[in-house]
């Protein structure tokens, strides 16, 4: 299958899951709920829950058990878009060529459909380590606030006598795991964007503007892949090895970003070009000019490639990704 | 032991305990932690940890499960301080007799403050997991991503052979309800919140005021004594009691709230008196007047009282925390 295809069938999965999640019912908040499913439907590349499917596929074929991680991840992307988009911050008008979430609606509303979004992150993983706990307990799913440990010995027991290939214990455990380095990544994310605020119109140091990008852009990339590489329950030798993949395509991602927003398309962009320039934005193009940004990017992308070599063809999409990262003009 | 003196107590627990959560070193994006410590501790009064911990005595001795939920509603409820304090919600300039936190920094600060004490709240529960998650998997301690079943088994036979007074397994069933408690609770302040910019400057009905307060301040103090309650596995019965309990007292502290915006005394309350008026805001007093929402109040706390009376003299701390509800002049 050509890479533009498979994306589109990945990014179908993902738009089709997220419908899942928008609530369509009748309240009075109903407007806060169309401003969080505006941002999130507004037709984003879903390059993070992408990852977390792609990743896992390298290992397991099922990818059911990564939806809510994708989905998750894809919410908490969308809060910060929205966020990032504020006057107090970027003061951005557009976004993906629709207006953004503060013009579309409201400054108030912006800022709660952000913080929406960023909880209901948290909402689809704490309903999937309640499912997943429920699974554990299952003799007791009717009464699932009453259980007790010999029952749940007793489960566990029935479930390896059964052969059971999937244990509900181990489940848990990854799960556990997943949620921790979710709320780190984020709290990555977040300082990253302080430090975008707090560059802005300053001269940095290459090291400090790397430091930025990786926790800005590249925390959620890295919990992307990792999160896929965890679920998968590969060897840490693989979570690893994909964590350096993505801490290249994150960086390299964000360095396409600065040239794009210098010398892309606005019509293909759906946003205004020259913004970082206008507002004096410490980026790699400012830094470095068009050609050493795209240098760093190219090398970085090899390097990314590189780091997967050893998956052979079963890895041959999230090498497409890396080159599409690259090449992509939005 | 009076009630202020125990009051006191407990919030000193809660202040030594949100200090240890806060982060001290030296990072590039040293001023947002500073940021969000501003806001945690700036002298709130601790109502919802301390309802947390005040419940849990009612069944239970040891308090120190509880401190992680404790700290995570108070990052929680000072999100949302933040957020609603910002220029694009009520535009205050005073909180806690001291300039709110985008005046003291700025607002792109304030914006990404409040999302990391949101997202810091969930970092504490994740952390919690993990914690018990590593206690069930006792064994495998030093390596804690690396768990199998029949060593877990293994764990839950010996804590139970060794009569443990405490399932592990338990542990994890009830932090797992919590989670989820919680990340809907913050759902439903986050929807109060913006019914109440929607409601700025409108008349609205009874029952729609209610469901505003119910969610924007009555979802946290809910939360809170629930938290309480699983965590000390008490009844479900006591659960829905102590939920009675709190939805009354929750309701009132949003009127006393209305009641002090009107008449309070602007050097104890540490912000200006009449922002509610100025802004048309629809509240308790500008639907029924003054004596109509101190009738309300009174009503509400005789309830709330009334619910907690089985407890008797192990619900003093709880009663005459209702009592201070209606009668506190901050």
């Amino acid at each position: 299958m050509d890479f533009k295809t498979e994306l589109k069938i990945y990014q179908d999965i993902v738009n089709k899951e997220l419908e899942k999640y928008l609530r369509k019912d009748e309240c009075i908040e109903k407007v806060l709920n169309n401003a969080m499913e505006y941002s999130l439907m507004a037709g984003g590349k879903r390059l993070r829950p992408i990852l977390v499917l792609a990743t896992y596929k390298l290992f397991k074929e099922n990818i059911e058990e990564c939806l809510p991680y994708a989905v998750a991840i894809e919410m908490v992307h969308n809060f910060s878009l929205i966020h990032d988009d504020l006057p107090g911050i970027d003061n951005d008008d557009f976004r993906h060529g629709k207006p953004t979430n503060h013009k579309q609606f409201n400054e108030a509303t912006a800022i709660l459909a952000g913080d929406g979004l960023l909880n209901n992150a948290y909402m689809v993983i704490a309903n999937d380590l309640q499912h997943t706990n429920n699974e554990i307990n299952m003799d007791n799913i009717n009464s699932n606030h009453n259980i007790n440990s010999k029952n749940c010995i007793k489960n566990l027991k029935n479930l390896e006598n059964k052969n059971n290939p999937i244990s509900y214990v181990e489940k848990l455990n990854k799960k556990i795991r997943i949620f921790n380095e979710f709320s780190n990544a984020v709290d990555r994310m977040i300082a990253g964007e302080y430090i975008d605020t707090e560059y802005e119109g300053k001269q940095v140091l290459e090291e400090n503007l790397e430091y930025m990008d990786e926790n800005k852009t590249g925390a959620l990339l890295k919990l992307s892949v990792r999160m896929g590489a965890i679920l998968a329950e590969c060897s840490e030798t693989d979570v690893e090895r994909l964590t350096a993949y993505a801490k290249k395509i994150g960086l390299a991602f964000q360095i396409k970003d600065d040239i794009l927003s210098e010398e892309g398309d606005e019509k293909i962009l759906g946003k205004p070009v020259g913004n970082d320039k206008k507002l004096n934005k410490c980026t790699y193009v400012s830094k470095y000019g068009l050609d050493g940004a795209k240098a760093k990017l190219n090398e970085l992308i090899e390097g990314a490639i590189k780091d997967i070599e050893i998956y052979n063809e079963n890895a041959e999409f999230l090498k497409d990704l890396a080159i599409y990262i690259k090449e992509r003009e939005k």
